[in-house]
């Protein structure tokens, strides 16, 4: 389903080539300061406009449908609207038959029938998670003393930010595309967030992260690391009455429960997967392989824009998690 | 919450030392022959014997207090219940001022205000699994065309399984313990399981995974290694009309929906936290940091115990997605 | 939360006075056809123009923004948009100080701490009904094959149809409103819908119903009269092997699942709380009991725009009984 | 499914002639002193010994498997059981090819395809409401401030509490059973509990009510009375800042919130569909219409047992709202 969270519970909708796609915002509490503005600082930010990200240009303009008055949020479901504009379905018509690999095409038309919107992956398009930076950006608010930060750590095999740019150039110059790694750091969490077992602060992240397209794997702390470790180092040594620890080995969950230090976790995306070099795949009409090359507007590196998209989920569990503490 | 799953709904409790743990499953259709012997195969496989795993020794008799009858599931909620019986309370009265590294026994006692029971991990002990272990058995009958199997990819930095206890027996003799990694595969899976975004079959096996205390990572097919990779390489090229891929960097899953190949994920287990070997932690009591020695019965590497709840896990998320998906 | 459903599953949103409102319908399947035009006419019986009826005129054309491609449902979130238009805001203004007696102007200033919409009612304006119609109509495609038909039983103490408009001319000259009851009969249903206990089928039906503003009251089969029966009165003698028993006096439901025989249920919907005569109330401003006079547009009569949206609720809960019964 | 609440969250589950049945109760906040004995007060009152009630005798005694520590709440899952002993499955044997009129067998024998647990009701029957009725003294303690108290207003058309015993009598005398109506009133609840649509207090308390066997009917305030009353009438004027109204028709909700007046609802129960006169139904052996006696322990009028039922769903419903609303 496209709902997620219990008491800050969000509802995404939308197609990437339809009318419309957005958010509704069930469980917001009255009286937060909010206004269009407020959306287009980390909406710019998913935007991007580097090169390797996608040329198509969309205003993204957030237009706010319901649950704002005079300026504040109401208590009633916050609706926001984003218009699709600058779509140029004919691009996609000839991929009905050449599922492209790497992408959700063929799944979709195998669950859906057919019935699918195939135009830009339709409701698989990343361009879905704009309703994720606008719900992320009323999430902040709401746990406002919480300072979460997300950034790029690597692009494909370089890890120095000044690089980042010359491996993209490489990639677009080939026709290809490169994957990345995402790290994000919320600071400042009080103690208690979260739950033993299925409401863990691992169990939440991580299902709010993988819905997000494109990732493949997250680590907590010192994630994969811990499975080489002995537990003497592992163990993180308390330090103080506010439980500070010496090391952050947990990345600031034990027991599935915030302990007040850094929540740290990384995500691995993967390369955009519509690369303009010719893949071989299956052609549903023809019935046998065929080379197919992807026409049309994308990313080089999608994990780019992913960031803010991260932060977004990660705000959206946190201010979820915020209201279930009280 | 202690509940997971939209239609095989599975609600986890209990404590390490108190009356009985179990599980009560809700959504199991009627007519599945059931019986206690069922259960005990993989009840085993988590209790292992071998050398690094705690030597506490439990029955781990499950009891079938409601939901079958005459042998079969009813459709009404199946509960399973276990008896603790070999709880050596006193071990733990000493932890209360002490805290252990790596352990929720601060943040528990922050969360439940002191009123948590803290005898051997009370809700946060790692026995609680039983439960997920038993509703695997009950999952994994209602998705039988699927084959599901997690094991032991590596114990500490050893790849070798025929080398693993030595391993083990080099922290037990350190009065130490070592993490692992343990891998997944579901195969034959159906095409079309799972949802794009929240309800990506990402989302909701990693929900599960993290459930399970000690685990820190999860990465799905190519994991972090697609971070690395450029797109001509990680696509998976479609090679016939089944939808069978020449390689499976994706795990089995294509914008969250299975793909009909294997679904492949691997987990981190971190180090069993309590060591024997003394280590500093916060003295709640005495307002200053203090050596602390844990005495008691542990495992040295609870990775050798974490295959058979992973399988559980996933098994469960597939009966739920098998229920939906109809 | 205005969120309803577990499979079948819709989100409300807007407000009276703001920009749009509408529904967010999720897990309706694919391939089913649908068009604006598909809508018009349960929202034309919701309109309504009788006398009786406000007179604030709203074109409420549906504006379908997702999950609809080539005339089909595509299996993604389906949103139905209705802009506001005729809104008259400066009606609302004195009523801040003035909560008018049998509305929620009270509760809503005490629970959103000022911050409600409070024109026209905001997010508990009737107004809202508006997406419960849309999903009720799509739901009725889902199915089909079951009859949702409900009718005005009475008008205030009046039980023949050809005299309710005399009712209703009575009230309007008195600045007064009125009352009525509302009977919903679904014919062809499945045997074995619904579930014991919290899933019964009247426990659902029930919760959709007295989400309709004015719903003070819902009885089932015989209703409050089996209060007054005798066993062997009030049991119905099953008749023959399709479950047909001699009478209904369970309204189609035993132990919370539907039997096959006709589903009947009937509401009591209370007069409109906005009338135009005077009405002593508190003034939050004055800090004492003064008269209130309602100026705007108005319905003397609420229950005659009300069989549409209880089929459409009705319609909602089976069409999601449907999908689990799957 | 058999799970109920938000945040206070239970599960219930059982047979009547199983091994046990009972409620795990998630969401309980720690602290709250919890012993055996603050069970027996409402058991006492569920089991009843008064004429007309079961001759079936169970000890019903509780007990607390998981969540209590110390004599308190921990905050984990709290599990009550309830042994059944006094079991005659002998008993119904004979029922599984007479459906008995006005009892689910026939519904549930559709439904679960013959593996229904079909003794004594199975899944359906009357003695699950041990498991609310235990998670109602629970809930209750969370809203100590709030007064739940339901009692019994009528069995059949006497309404004279001093003669009620002789309807029953009566009844008794003729082989046959008695319906009747229970009204629950809850006073000093705070302002602003409830939302608007899906989650008004109405829709929870109704959704919550019909999950009790034999209950065919609710109404809340004036009930069906409001469908004959004017505005002018049923309005309830507000008479000071405290939100006190001079009449109580809405019976202490407005749009779905509580209002700081009592609520008040009153339900119908069915008289007990197990009479000992022979009626007809359909024998699916014979393949006819046949007269079935039915032998066995049974109510005359299951409605003197309902009232502290009702209190107990009352009370889950408004300890959740209670959470919900900090």
């Amino acid at each position: 389903m496209n709902t997620f969270g219990r008491i800050f519970r969000i509802s995404i909708f939308g197609e990437s080539h339809g009318e419309a796609l957005g958010v509704v915002i069930d469980g917001c509490p009255p009286g937060i300061a909010l206004s269009v503005d407020d959306f287009l600082p980390d909406l710019a930010r998913r935007k991007s406009g580097a090169r390797g990200t996608t040329p198509r240009r969309e205003a993204d303009l957030p237009e706010i449908v319901s649950g704002v008055f005079e300026g504040h949020t109401t208590g009633a479901p916050l609706t926001v609207l984003f218009r699709n504009e600058n779509t140029r379905s004919g691009d996609y018509r000839n991929l009905v038959d050449h599922p492209r690999p790497g992408h959700a095409d063929w799944v979709a038309d195998q669950k859906f029938g057919g019935f699918q919107d195939y135009r830009g992956g339709g409701h698989f398009s990343g361009r879905i998670t704009l309703g994720l930076v606008a719900a992320g950006v009323v999430a902040k608010k709401m746990v406002s003393g919480v300072n979460i930060r997300a950034e790029i750590l690597s692009v494909g095999d370089c890890t120095d930010p000044a690089h980042f740019q010359d491996v993209v150039e490489e990639v677009l110059r080939t026709g290809d595309s490169v994957g990345g790694v995402v790290e994000c750091v919320a600071e400042k969490l009080p103690v208690g967030w979260g739950e033993p077992f299925f409401d863990s602060v691992e169990s939440l992240i991580s299902h709010a992260v993988f819905a997000i397209p494109a990732i493949k794997a997250i680590e907590f702390g010192a994630g994969f690391a811990v499975a080489r470790m002995k537990g003497s180092q592992n163990n993180d040594p308390i330090a103080d009455a506010s439980g500070r620890t010496l090391t952050n080995h947990a990345g600031g969950v034990n027991g599935g429960i915030t302990n007040g230090n850094p929540l740290i976790f990384r995500v691995a995306v993967k390369p955009t997967a519509s690369i303009s070099r010719p893949q071989p795949t299956w052609n549903t009409a023809s019935g046998q392989v065929e080379e197919l090359t992807i026409k049309g507007r994308h990313d080089a590196c999608i994990a780019l824009r992913v960031p803010v998209i991260v932060e977004a989920v990660t705000a959206i569990v946190l201010a979820d998690l915020s209201m279930i503490h009280k």
